[in-house]
C-alpha cells in the first residue's frame, strides 16, 4: 500500500439527491462517474450508487492486483446507504438489491473496458427477483445472463462455453429465437451455465454476492489493462497512467407490474428543433423491450393518463435537465413501482435544421449566449440546411454505394458521355452523368448533369472537387460499378442510357429509379444564426470558383471574396480548346526556336570583335527567324485568340464579386492535360489542324509525363512559355479596367502557382507587373492589385521568407502540398489510404482533414517564415481543407487571413471559423 | 566630398619590390590590386604600378561621378615613380610609357568590366614606340587597336563602327584575316578610327595621355553600374557597395628584339605532377602571339642558352612564387630588353593525378602540412584516378553527346537489346548497351556491358544511377540519338548491331569506332594522401552496394559498411522474376480475401451472442477460406521460393562486409516496375503462369499508377502485404546466423522505406523484431541489429522526433527528398530543369548538389528532431548526393554519422569529409 493515498477518500457516493463529487472530477472519477454525481446533485431522481475512484486503481496495481482493505470497508458502507435509499438489501431472499457494476475511465473507450450486470443474484436472491417482478421467466433469463456475463468477464471461462450449451438447448427444444425459451428453459440453463463455470475453473460459482461485487470491481480494474484496452489506448493516445473508477449502482426493473415502465425522450423535436417533448412509452418493460421492437411502444402523453404525478414529475425533471445541461437532452428513464429513475441523459442527436432552430431558441428563451449557441451547430449538419435529400419516406431499392464525394441528392436519366448529357439536358431532361472517371473534357457534361457517379477516383478525384465546386451531388470510386458499351451494370441490374437512378451524395447511396427528393427549408432562425456567427468570427471566408455563376452563388452564400479562381477549366469551353492545341502543338518547335535564337544573340554580344564569326552567327539567326516564323505565328496567334475569351471570362467574374477580392490563379496543369489521347481524337485533331497524324501524335508522346503531379507545370509552364503568362495577365488587367470604368470596384489578386524557389516567383512577377502596368497606362485607370503565390510544395513553405521578399500573399494550396508531403498520389492513393485509414495507421484521410503533424508544421513553418519576412503578408487557403470545419479551426490557430472553399461550403467554413475564434481567442 | 576620406590614403603604389599594401587588402584594394602588392612586396619583378582604392570609388559616385583631385594629384604623383622605375616617361615622343587601366573588385568578375591597354598612344608616342620597338607594324596595331578600345570602352561610341571600317578596308585590300594588313593599312585606320571617334562624340580622340588616363579611370569607376557588371552581381549575390579599385600598371613588350621575348611556365608538370619546371617560350614576342600560335614555341629550356642569366632568375624567381603561395604556379613573363618581368602568377589547374603528387610532395618537402595537402585536391578530380579515359593523344570522330551521366571511357560492340548483350558478352565480346532508356529489366544486359547509352533520361535515371554504382561509363539523354528497327543513327552515321563506338563518360561524348583507352596509374602517392584524408575526417563513409561484387569493389575504395542495400533488384535475376510475377499476379485477390476474412472474424467477435448471425458468418468464412486456398498457395508458394534466393544474396554480401555494417531496405518498388507491359510480355507471362491474357491484361492495368512515384510502393506496400516483409528479414537473418556460425562479423540494419508517419514504421518494426526473434532463438544465435528508416519524404522529416521513438537509425533518402520537397519528377524534370540552371533560376540541379535551403533545411530540422528525441539516433545519406563533394561537407555541417554513395565514389565522399572536416571542424 502507498502511504499518500491514506487520507484520501476512495468512494464517492451519489445517493437520494447528494453526491460526494460533481461533473468536474473526472480525473479521480471518470466520466460516468462525475456524471452521476452531477445528476444526482442537481437533484435529478437517479439510481443511488458509488464510484470507486481512479486513485484506488493505482493503488490496486502498486498492491500487486489486490483490492486494498479500506477500500472495501468504504464500499460496504456506501452499499448499505444504496440499500436504504431504495429501500431493497443486497443478498436478500425477498427484496433483493441488484447492482450493475461497470467501469469508467476519464475517456469514454467504449466497449472496451468491462460491464457486470444484475450482479447479487444466485438461487436464493432469483427467487426474490420472481417475487419483485412476479415474472420468473425475466428472473430466470436475468440469473443465466449474468452467470454467463459474470463468467466471461470475471471468471475468464471462455464464452463459446456457455453458447455452445445455449445452440444445444435450443437445437434439442427445435427452437431459433432465445425468446421462445421458457422460464424452466432458462432454469436448466442456469444449472448448466454454473456447471461449466465449475468445470472450467475448478470452483463453484460464487454463491455470495459480496464475494461477487469484490470480484466484479477487481475485474474492471484488471481490463485496464486488458489487450483491448491497451490497444485502444495506443491508438487513441490515451496515457496508461490515467486508470479507471468503478461504477457501483442499484439496478432499478421497469417490468414490476403496471406502476411500472420504461421510456425515451427528446426534450424538443430532433428532426424540427420544435419545443416540444418528444418520445415513446412502454409500460411493464425493460429498456431492453424498447429496443427488441416486439411491442409497439405508446407516445409519451399515454403516461399523462396512467400516471398522471410521473408524467408531470417526468415533464418537469426534462426541464430541469435542458436547463441544468443548458442544451436539448436525450433520456432514458424506467418507473419501477410508481417511481421515476432516470437513467441516463445526454445532450440529444439532431438533425442540422433541429440544431439551428435549438440554438436560437435557447438564447431567446435566455438559457445560453449567441455565442454559445454558435458553438452548439456541427459545422458540417449545415450541409443538409443546403441541399435537396432523398425524401426519407420513399420506398428505395439500393444499386450500390460509392464514396459520397458531393452532398445533395439528384435523380435523372443515366448517360454515359458529356456530349449526350449537355443534348439532353438542353431539351429538358434531368441527366445523371455515368463515367469511369472525369477529366477537365467532361466539364461541360458535368455542368448540364444532376449529379455525377463515377467508377473510379476518391473523394478528391476530378470529378469529387468539380461536383463540391458546383453544389452537385457526386458519388465517386463505386468500385462495383461497371460500364460497357451497351451501358452500366450495378447491383445486379443493368441499365441502358435514359434509364432513371437518384443518387444520395450525402452517403454515397445509388438507388433505383427516380427517387422523390425532399427541399430543405432554410428559416428564419437560421439568417440570425449566421449573424452571430460572423459576429464572432476573425477569418475572412472566401470561396474557390471558376465562373461567374459559382462566383453568385457562392456570394449569396456570404463568401467575401474569391480565394482560388482556376483559369485552366476555361482553356476547355466551347472552341477555344481548338485554340489551346494549337498552341500546344507549336510550342516545342517555337521554345527551341526561341531558346536557339537566345543563345545565337548572346554569342553574337560576346564576339563582337571577331567579323568571321559574327557574319556566320548573323546567317544562322537569319535562318532561324525565318524557321521561326510560322510557328511563331501559330503559337501567338492562338494567344490572341484566347484572349478576349479570357478576358470575358474576368468581366463576369469581378461583376459578381464587387468590392470583394478575386484571386485568380495562372495556368497551372501539364500541357498534355489539353490534348486528346485516343486514336480517334488524335486523327480528329490533326484534321482540325492541318497537321500529320504522326505529327500529333510525336507531340502528345513528347509530353506524355511519368508523374504528371511533379511535371512540368505550374509557374515551370509560365516561365518556359512566358506569352502564356502574359496573355493571361492582359486578360485579367483588361476585364479589370473595363468594369473598373463602369464603376465597379475591382481587387484582383494574381497568384502564380507551383513556385519552389523564389527566383521563380520573381521571374513572373516581372511579367505581371511589366504587363499590368502597360495595359494600365494605356487606359488611364488605376487598378490596386497584389502579386502573391501559392505556397503547395514543401521546398516553398520552408523558403517562405525568401518567397516572401516577393510575394504579397500566399493560399496554401493544401491539396498539392498533402500531396508532397506525404508522397501520395491523390489519384493512386485510394489503393492503400483506405486500408491505412480502416488499421489506424492515419487518424484520417489527410486530403480530407488537415494532417496537422506534418502538413501543418509546414503552413505553420510557412506563415511564421513569410510574416517574418513582410508582416502585412496576407495568408489564407484554397485546398479542400478549407471548407473542412477541424481544419479551419488549425488556420484560425496560425493566425491566417481567410480560408476558401467551394460555394456550398461557405456557410460550413463561417461557422467552423467563428466556432475556432471563440473556443481559441485570437490576441 | 565626403570628410571622412580626407586622411585615407587613396593611391597604393607597388613599385620596384616595395608596395603600399599586401594580398589580405582585397577588400580596399580589390583582388588584382592585393595580388600585384603581394608579388611586389615578395620581391618578384612586377611591373610598377598604382592602385585607386575602393574607397575612392565611392567618394566618386557621391561626388556625382567626378575624380576627386587629391585622387588625381597622387596617382599623377604615382606614375612619376612609375617612370623613375621603368626609365620610360609618359607622354615622351622617344622613349614613352605606356600603361594599362583595369578595374579590380574584391570578387573576380570575369569580363563584367572594362580594361584599357597601351593607354598613352598619340601620334607623337606612337613614333617613340616605333623607335623604341623597331616594329612599326606592331605600333600602329597597338595604337589602332587602343583607339578602338578607348573609343568604345571610355567615349562609348559603338563598336560595329569601327568593325565596319576594318572590314571595309579588308574588303578593299582583298584580304581575309587582320594580320594581313601592313604598317601602312593599320595607319591609315588609325586615321579613320579617330574621324569615328570625332563624328560620334563631336570631339576629337583626346591627345593627350594625362587626358587618356583621367578618362579610363572614370570609365572604370562608370563601368561598377554597368548592366553587365549589376546583373552579374545580382545573379552572384555580390553586394553593390562593394565598389572597384582601378589599377594603372606599366605596359612592358616583349617584342623589342632578341633580348626581348614571352612565356608561359608551370612550376611542376601540370598533368603528372612531376616537380620540374614546365614551360613555352617564344623570343621577341608579345603574349598574344603565344597564344594566336602563328610561331612555334621553344621549349622553356632554350632561354638557358640564349639568356642564362635570365633563366636562372626566372627559376629562382618560380621557386620563390611557388614557396610564397606555396603552391604550384603558373606563370607568365615578358622579358623586355633583357629584363624579366612577371606578369601572372596563379595556382596551376593540374590533373587528378598531378594533384594528389604535388600535395604529397608539397608535404615531403616541408612546404605545407598534411592537413593542407588535403585540402589541396578538388574531391571530383579523384574521378579521374579511378576510370580508364579516352586516350588524349588518340583520333577521334565525334558523333554527338549526350549526359556525363558516369565517368570513365569504354569501347564496345553497340547492341540494342539486354538478352543480346549478355550473349555477346559471354562470348567475350565488348558491348555497349543502347536503348532508349533502361529499366530494370535490362539490368543483366547492363552488367554484361562496358557501358550504357541512353536517348533520354537525366543523371538520376536508372541507367545513369544503376551505371554509377557499377562503375561503369554511361551516357544519357543524347536527345540526337534515334532509335529504329535498323539500329541507331547518330551525328548523321547509321550503326547497326556489332558497329564500334567508344563512349566518354566522363564528358558525355560519343565517339566512332574502337577508340584507345589509357588506364590511370595509382601511385604511393595516392595511398599517402588517402591515409592523410581518413586521418582528418570525422565521418564514416559507406558504399550503395546490391551485389557481393559491388560490395567488394567499395571495400578496396575504402568504404567502411553499406549505407544502402536495395534488395529490388534481386528480384529481377535469372528465375526470380517469375516467381516475383507470380505473387504479384495473385497478391490482389489474396489481400482482398485476407481482408475479408478479417472482416468476418471480427464480426463473428462483436455478435458472440447472435447465433443466427454466428452461423451465416462461420458459413460466409468457410466460403471465404475455401476461395483463398489456391490464391494462398501461390501467393506464399512464391515467397518460399525466393527465400532461399534472397538468403544467398544476403549470404554473398555479408561476407563481403565482414565487420561492417549493412543497411538493408526492404522492397521498394511499386509492384507494376516488375511486370511486362508490352502485349508480347504478356502473352508470355500469361503462358508461363498458366493464367489467361485478359486476367494479366487486367492485373497489369489495376496496378498502372497515375504518379508511381507518389504511388503504393515502399511500406506501403509492406503494409499490404506483410508476407513479403516477413520474406525479406527471415533471408536476412537467415543468412546473418549461417555466416556469423564461420566467423564472420555480421551488423545488419534493417531499413523501412518511405515512412511517412511513425505508425508505419512501428507496423514494419513489429514485423522485423518478431521474424528476427524467430530466427535467432531457433538457430541459437545471436546477431546485433538495428532498425530504422529512410528518411525520403517532407513529413517523415517534419515528424522525426515521433520517428526516431521507434527508429534506430535514420538515412537520408535525398533522392526521393528532393522529388517531394520540389515537386520534381526525375523522369520528367528534364523538360525544365536545364531551363531553370541556365537562366540561374536554380544555381544547381538540385539532383546533383544537395538543395541546402530547401531539402537541406529538412535534413536539418529531421537531424534535429530526431537526436532530440534518441541521442544515439545514427544518422547517414544514401542519396545520390552522398558522393558529391558539397553535399557531403553539408551532410558534415549537420553532423551526419556517414554519408553512403556508389562504390566508385566512395574515395571521392573520403575527401570531401576530410576537407568538410579540416574547414569546419566539429565540437
Amino acid at each position: 500500500m502507498t502511504p499518500h493515498v491514506a487520507s484520501q477518500k476512495n468512494v464517492y457516493r451519489f445517493i437520494a439527491g447528494k453526491a460526494d463529487g460533481h461533473g468536474a472530477m473526472k480525473d479521480l472519477l471518470g466520466g460516468k462517474g462525475a456524471g452521476l454525481a452531477e445528476m444526482t446533485a442537481a437533484g435529478l431522481p437517479v439510481p443511488p450508487g458509488f464510484t470507486i475512484t481512479t486513485a484506488v486503481c493505482h493503488r490496486y496495481y502498486a498492491a500487486g492486483n489486490q483490492l486494498p482493505a479500506d477500500v472495501w470497508e468504504e464500499s460496504c458502507a456506501a452499499l448499505r446507504e444504496v440499500e436504504a435509499a431504495v429501500g431493497k438489501t443486497f443478498g436478500d431472499a425477498t427484496n433483493p438489491l441488484l447492482v450493475s457494476v461497470r467501469s469508467g475511465a476519464k475517456f469514454s473507450m467504449p466497449g472496451m473496458m468491462d460491464t457486470v450486470l444484475n450482479l447479487g443474484l444466485n438461487h436464493t436472491t432469483a427467487q426474490g427477483l420472481i417475487q419483485q417482478t412476479n415474472n420468473e421467466r425475466f428472473a430466470r433469463d436475468a440469473h443465466r445472463r449474468f452467470i454467463q456475463m459474470f463468467g466471461r468477464i470475471v471468471l475468464g471461462v471462455p464464452g463459446e462455453r456457455f453458447d455452445h450449451a445455449l445452440e444445444t438447448l435450443k437445437a434439442e427444444r427445435g427452437i431459433r429465437q432465445d425468446i421462445e425459451l421458457t422460464a424452466a428453459d432458462l432454469q436448466q440453463l442456469v444449472a448448466q451455465f454454473e456447471a461449466i463455470v465449475e468445470r472450467e475453473t475448478g470452483n463453484p460459482f460464487p454463491y455470495d454476492p459480496y464475494e461477487q461485487l469484490r470480484l466484479a470491481i477487481c475485474a474492471v480494474f484488471n481490463s485496464w489493462y486488458g489487450k483491448r484496452a491497451v490497444d485502444y489506448r495506443r491508438l487513441n493516445k490515451i496515457p496508461d497512467d490515467l486508470g479507471t473508477a468503478v461504477n457501483v449502482v442499484a439496478m432499478v426493473f421497469g417490468n414490476m407490474g403496471d406502476d411500472s415502465g420504461t421510456g425515451v425522450a427528446f426534450t424538443r423535436n430532433p428532426s424540427t428543433g420544435e419545443p416540444v417533448l418528444f418520445g415513446e412509452y412502454l409500460p411493464n418493460a425493460q429498456g431492453e423491450d424498447v429496443v427488441a421492437g416486439i411491442r409497439t411502444p405508446q407516445k409519451l402523453e399515454a403516461l399523462r393518463e396512467t400516471m398522471p404525478d410521473v408524467y408531470a414529475q417526468f415533464c418537469e425533471v426534462a426541464a430541469r435537465l435542458e436547463r441544468h445541461y443548458r442544451d436539448a437532452q436525450d433520456l432514458e428513464f424506467t418507473i419501477e413501482r410508481g417511481k421515476l429513475w432516470m437513467l441516463q441523459t445526454r445532450n440529444a442527436k439532431r438533425t442540422g435544421a433541429a440544431a439551428v432552430k435549438i440554438a436560437v431558441d435557447l438564447v431567446q428563451e435566455g438559457i445560453i449566449s449567441p455565442e454559445e449557441a454558435v458553438l452548439r451547430v456541427e459545422p458540417n449538419h449545415l450541409d443538409q440546411l443546403l441541399h435537396p435529400m432523398v425524401d426519407p419516406k420513399a420506398d428505395i431499392t439500393l444499386l450500390g454505394k460509392g464514396l459520397p464525394a458531393s452532398p445533395g441528392a439528384a435523380a435523372g436519366a443515366v448517360v454515359f458521355d458529356p456530349d449526350v448529357a449537355e443534348k439532353r439536358a438542353q431539351s429538358g431532361e434531368r441527366v445523371i452523368l455515368v463515367r469511369a472517371e472525369t477529366s477537365p473534357e467532361d466539364f461541360h457534361g458535368m455542368v448540364a448533369a444532376q449529379g455525377i457517379l463515377t467508377a473510379r477516383g476518391g473523394l478528391t478525384s476530378h470529378a469529387a472537387v468539380v461536383a463540391r465546386g458546383m453544389g452537385k451531388p457526386c458519388i465517386a470510386g463505386c468500385g462495383e460499378l461497371i460500364l460497357d458499351a451497351t451501358g452500366m451494370r450495378l447491383g445486379g441490374q443493368t441499365l441502358a442510357e435514359g434509364d432513371f437512378i437518384t443518387l444520395d451524395g450525402t452517403t454515397g447511396r445509388i438507388l433505383l429509379g427516380d427517387v422523390p427528393l425532399v427541399s430543405p427549408e432554410i428559416g428564419a432562425e437560421f439568417e440570425t444564426f449566421m449573424r452571430w456567427v460572423d459576429d464572432a468570427r476573425k477569418m475572412r471566408v472566401r470561396t474557390n470558383a471558376d465562373t461567374p455563376h459559382d462566383a453568385r452563388v457562392a456570394r449569396s452564400f456570404g463568401a467575401e471574396g474569391i480565394g482560388l479562381c482556376r483559369t485552366e477549366h476555361m482553356f476547355f469551353e466551347g472552341e477555344r480548346i481548338d485554340s489551346v492545341r494549337q498552341m500546344i502543338m507549336v510550342s516545342g518547335t517555337y521554345q527551341r526556336l526561341i531558346a536557339a535564337l537566345d543563345k545565337v544573340a548572346g554569342d553574337l554580344e560576346r564576339l563582337r570583335g571577331d567579323a568571321q564569326k559574327v557574319s556566320a552567327l548573323e546567317a544562322e539567326r537569319a535562318a532561324l527567324e525565318a524557321e521561326l516564323e510560322t510557328p511563331a505565328r501559330l503559337f501567338r496567334g492562338a494567344l490572341e485568340a484566347l484572349l478576349p475569351m479570357q478576358r470575358a471570362d474576368f468581366v463576369g467574374i469581378f461583376e459578381a464579386m464587387d468590392g470583394f477580392p478575386v484571386t485568380i490563379r495562372l495556368l497551372d496543369p501539364p500541357l498534355h492535360e489539353f490534348l486528346p489521347h485516343t486514336d480517334e481524337e488524335i486523327a480528329a485533331l490533326a484534321a482540325k489542324l492541318n497537321l500529320s497524324v504522326q505529327d500529333v501524335q510525336s507531340r502528345v508522346a513528347a509530353l506524355r509525363e511519368h508523374n504528371p503531379m511533379l511535371g512540368h507545370r505550374g509557374c515551370r509552364l509560365g516561365i518556359a512559355y512566358p506569352e502564356i503568362t502574359e496573355m493571361q495577365v492582359r486578360a485579367i488587367f483588361e476585364a479589370a479596367v473595363e468594369v473598373a470604368r463602369r464603376g465597379i470596384t475591382v481587387l484582383p489578386e494574381v497568384m502564380i502557382p507551383l513556385v519552389g524557389d523564389v527566383n521563380e516567383l520573381r521571374a513572373q512577377e516581372a511579367i505581371v507587373r511589366r504587363v499590368a502596368d502597360e495595359v494600365q497606362q494605356a487606359a488611364g485607370v488605376m487598378i490596386p492589385y497584389l502579386v502573391g503565390t501559392m505556397i503547395e510544395l514543401p521546398r516553398a513553405a520552408l523558403t517562405a521568407d525568401k518567397i516572401a521578399t516577393v510575394a504579397e500573399f500566399f493560399s496554401f494550396g493544401t491539396n498539392d502540398l498533402t500531396q508532397t508531403t506525404f508522397g501520395f498520389s491523390r489519384d493512386d492513393a485510394g489503393t492503400f489510404l483506405p486500408m491505412y485509414v480502416e488499421r489506424k495507421i492515419l487518424a484520417d484521410d489527410p486530403f480530407q482533414v488537415l494532417d496537422r503533424e506534418g502538413v501543418g508544421e509546414l503552413l505553420r513553418i510557412g506563415t511564421q517564415k513569410g510574416r517574418a519576412a513582410r508582416p502585412t503578408l496576407k495568408v489564407g487557403i484554397c485546398g479542400e481543407h478549407g471548407g473542412e470545419p477541424s481544419s479551419v479551426a488549425f488556420c484560425h490557430e496560425l493566425g491566417f487571413d481567410y480560408v476558401s472553399c467551394s460555394p456550398y461550403r461557405v456557410p460550413i467554413a463561417r461557422l467552423a471559423a467563428a466556432q475556432a475564434a471563440l473556443r481559441q481567442p485570437r490576441a
